[in-house]
Formats: C-alpha cells, structure tokens, sequence
C-alpha cells in the first residue's frame, strides 16, 4: 500500500491551486538543498518532462542562454506565451556548484516538489504489468526501470518504502523523464501489496533463478506482477513465498549477474515481444 | 583496431613476470591517484574477479577485517596459503577518503594495472556476438553492458577510443568482474573496426529505429556485430551506413527512451533466447 494519501491519477487535469500553495510539510521529508525546500530536477529531460507535469509543484528555474532556448524550442513555447514560472538565468558553473560535479544537467534546474503518487487502485487503471522491487536501493537504477516501465507500457513501479531511494534528481536523471508518467509507489509492506495484487486479478511472478523460465506466451491472457529483488542476494524469503510463481529469464549465463534495471528491461521484453 | 599493443586472449596462462614487472608507461595513461599508478579496483564483486585473473598486474590490496574474512571464504583461501599479494588491513573511513564516499567499496579495494586487450582477431576466438559501442560515454553504462555481454554469452565488447570511459573503478564497480572476463577493446577508428568485422565473416546491425525490426531467429546461422549508439543521438552517419543493416526493438513505446544498457541486454537477449 502506498504511505503517502492518494492523489488521483496522475493524467488528471493540474488543480489551479497546486502551485500556489506549495506543501511544504510533504517537501520537508526529502532532501533539500538552499531555496525553500522540495528536490532539484537536473538535465534537459526530467526538467522538460516536470515543465509538462501538471502535477508537478514547481518553485524555481535555473536555466543557461543556451538550455532555455533548447527547452523553449522543445515545449514550443512562442514569444510573450510565458513558461509556467520565471526562468532564472545562471551559468554551468553555478550549477555545478548547485548540483554537484557529478551532475550532468546540462545548464538545467528545477526546484519542484515530489510527486504525491497515486493510490494502487488509482494506478490499476493503468494497462500493463506492474513492476515490484523488492529492496532496489540505487536511484540509478530505480530512474532507469522507471524509464524501461514506461518504454514497455507497465501500469505502475512498486518499491519497498524503508528501502527505496526517495525521489531525487539522480533518480529523475536516470529516469530521463519517466518519473513524471510512470506511477512511483512506495509500499511500507510489500507482502501486503502482492497480496492486494492478488486480490485485484494480478498474477504475481517473482523473477529469480528457480524451476521455471520467464515465457510471455504462457502469461498473454493474464496480467503480471513482477517482483524483483535486490542485486546478489535476490528476493527475500517472506516476498518470495508470497509469489504464485518464481521464474528466471532464459540466458546462456546465471541471471544475478545481470545488473538488476538489465534484468527488469528484459523480463518486460519479454513479457510484451508477443503483444 | 584496438589501440593498444594486444597480449593475447585473457584466458591464457598467467605470464610469470607480469606481476613483478608492472608496465609503468601503461598506467601512466589512466588516472591515478596516490600510491604509484594504476587505478583502484572497488567493491567485492570486482575485487575477487581481478584477484582471480592471472592477467591482472596487482600492487596492493587494502580490505578491512569484514571484507578479508569475506575474500577468503570466496577465494578458498586456506590458512597458510598466501593471498597472491599482501593484504593491508584498513577500515572503511579511510577507504571512503581515498576512493570519494560515492564509492560503494564493500571494504575492498585493489590498486592495479588496466588489462591489456587482446586484438580483434584473438577476441573473435571466443563463441557469441560482438557488441560494438559508438560513444557511449558513461562508465556505469559501460561497465553494465560488460555485465550482460558476460551473461548473454558475448565475445567482445569494442569502445571508440577517443569517447569512451577509461578503465575506472566505477566501470569494473558495474560491471561487477565482468571486466576480468569479458574483452573490451579500444577502437581508433570504430568504421575500420566494423570494415574489420565484416570481413571476419560478421553480419554487423546497427540497433536504432529503422524499418526492421531484431528478430533473433533471423540470425540463428550468422555471427552477429551488434552496434549500439550513444544515448539521444542514436548511430552517428558513418557508423549506420558501415551497418550491414538496421533494426530496432520490438517495443511498444520509442526505443530511444531504454537506457543505452538495458537497450544492449534486451538485443543480446533476443539475439540468444532461442539458443
């Protein structure tokens, strides 16, 4: 279950008031940086993509010369058609000092608030496989199932609450704009969450290295949970046993030596090659 | 062509001399930090993989008391048998100063000399397709596709020389000791390489969004070089058209939005799942 209130599906029309009336107890849980709270979006991707979120409760922009004419040219938008807020001019060396060497945001920032996300019924409205990680504690790699999520057409990405990345900017990075489409849902109890699956028609698959071999024809009439455990030590006892069935990806090598978004890319590939 | 002088395939013998002789006008060209060159091996993954690699030149190994009793148990070390080079007990503070804290270094580090490849026509001894990277620049991208090429059963991984990442610990930290094992060689000039590879009797595909679609059953009677572009930007001119062929992923979203990584395992997947 999600252990944030639900807000409604995220393709629901922006409410006037979400960015007048910034929610600055929800901001206070995450990290922040100077400025008021909420979390810094970096990169041309995740910060055009949260410009197009009307969801999205957004507090400052920092922009170069040069990245405010390539995100206006992108977003369309025309002279006097103001953007959604006032874009400050900085330089790259601001940024970096804002950001982190190690951030490549390509002359672009944003200070938003975190999404709320979506109750899990809210998110089965969606079509397509949901995705479980079970213990995926690198935002890289959640930012980069995110993106795969949404390059295959799953409903939804669930994580375990206590050992999740929170959303942050390496997180919307890697997700290169998922973030903003791709319902992120944090579970304090994951058994609890395959179990309501469960109860609304899904079958639950955990992909691990078992008995049997992750075939998409042989799930085209139903629709799958897909639980994934953390790199090395795999799922956990208790998530495993609440699976319907565990099953492994059909490769020459062991599967734990594929890089845990590789091995959810290809279990989704799987999964939709036939549709 | 690789462009550096090729010391045979990595599954030989180990050469005597090699750890007593480290090739010091070699590392120089790899960043280094304290300590006389070479670069730091981090992580316990990547640590026993190049502790097992007799190709591997070592100069010294720092674990802390959790990661040594840890290494032991993994490499059989018995009592009495000496680890191939002396350890240096530290703890995990110092190991955070001298590797940056973003490193997740389990305790262990290895300061080494960067593997020589072995040449193209070596490399294609070995069995499976050959994957071929035009600018992908990311280290954890590279060190990730090494990953899968290992798991997928891949001969060799090429870079372009000139816009890859060097040999870095946070490359071996992704490719979790797939660099001991997996050739990945630095091409000059990546056009001649794929000129090379045809003439080796390779059917070379360029994945990008074109009119075909990867169909690995296509291929079950030809060697295939997989051709993969840098994030965004897809193959650049020269490349594609030095491609026997360009095909896509079947996908329901754009192929554009995968991480270049996941793109390589799902390709590599459909190229073996009929195996």
């Amino acid at each position: 279950m999600p252990s944030r209130p639900p807000s409604g599906p995220r393709s629901s029309q922006a409410r006037p008031t979400s960015r007048t009336q910034p929610d600055r107890a929800h901001a206070a849980q995450h990290g922040s940086t100077k400025g008021g709270g909420g979390l810094w979006l970096h990169g041309l991707h995740p910060v055009e993509a949260a410009l197009r979120n009307p969801q999205r409760r957004l507090r400052r922009l920092l922009l170069t010369e040069e990245a405010e004419a390539t995100l206006a040219a992108r977003l369309g938008t025309r002279t006097g058609t103001p953007w959604p807020l006032t874009v400050e001019r900085t330089d790259r060396a601001r940024l970096d000092a804002l950001l982190g060497r190690d951030a490549v945001h390509q002359g672009a920032a944003l200070q938003a608030d975190p999404l709320a996300p979506p109750t899990l019924e809210a998110a089965l409205q969606r079509p397509g496989p949901v995705l479980v990680l079970d213990q995926v504690s690198d935002p890289r790699n959640v930012g980069a199932i995110l993106r795969s999520a949404a390059a295959f057409g799953a409903a939804a990405v669930v994580v375990q609450d206590r050992n999740a990345p929170e959303e942050t900017g390496a997180l919307a990075k890697a997700a290169s704009g998922a973030l903003e489409t791709m319902p992120l849902l944090r579970a304090v109890n994951l058994s609890r969450t395959l179990v309501a699956l469960k109860a609304a028609g899904l079958w639950v698959v955990g992909l691990d290295a078992g008995s049997g071999i992750l075939d998409g024809a042989a799930f085209a009439e139903r629709r799958l949970a897909l639980v994934l455990g953390a790199e090395g030590e795999g799922l956990r006892r208790l998530t495993r046993e609440t699976c319907d069935e565990i099953a492994g990806l059909r490769m020459p090598g062991a599967m734990e030596s594929l890089n845990v978004s590789n091995a959810a890319a290809v279990a989704l590939y799987e999964l939709t090659r036939l549709r």
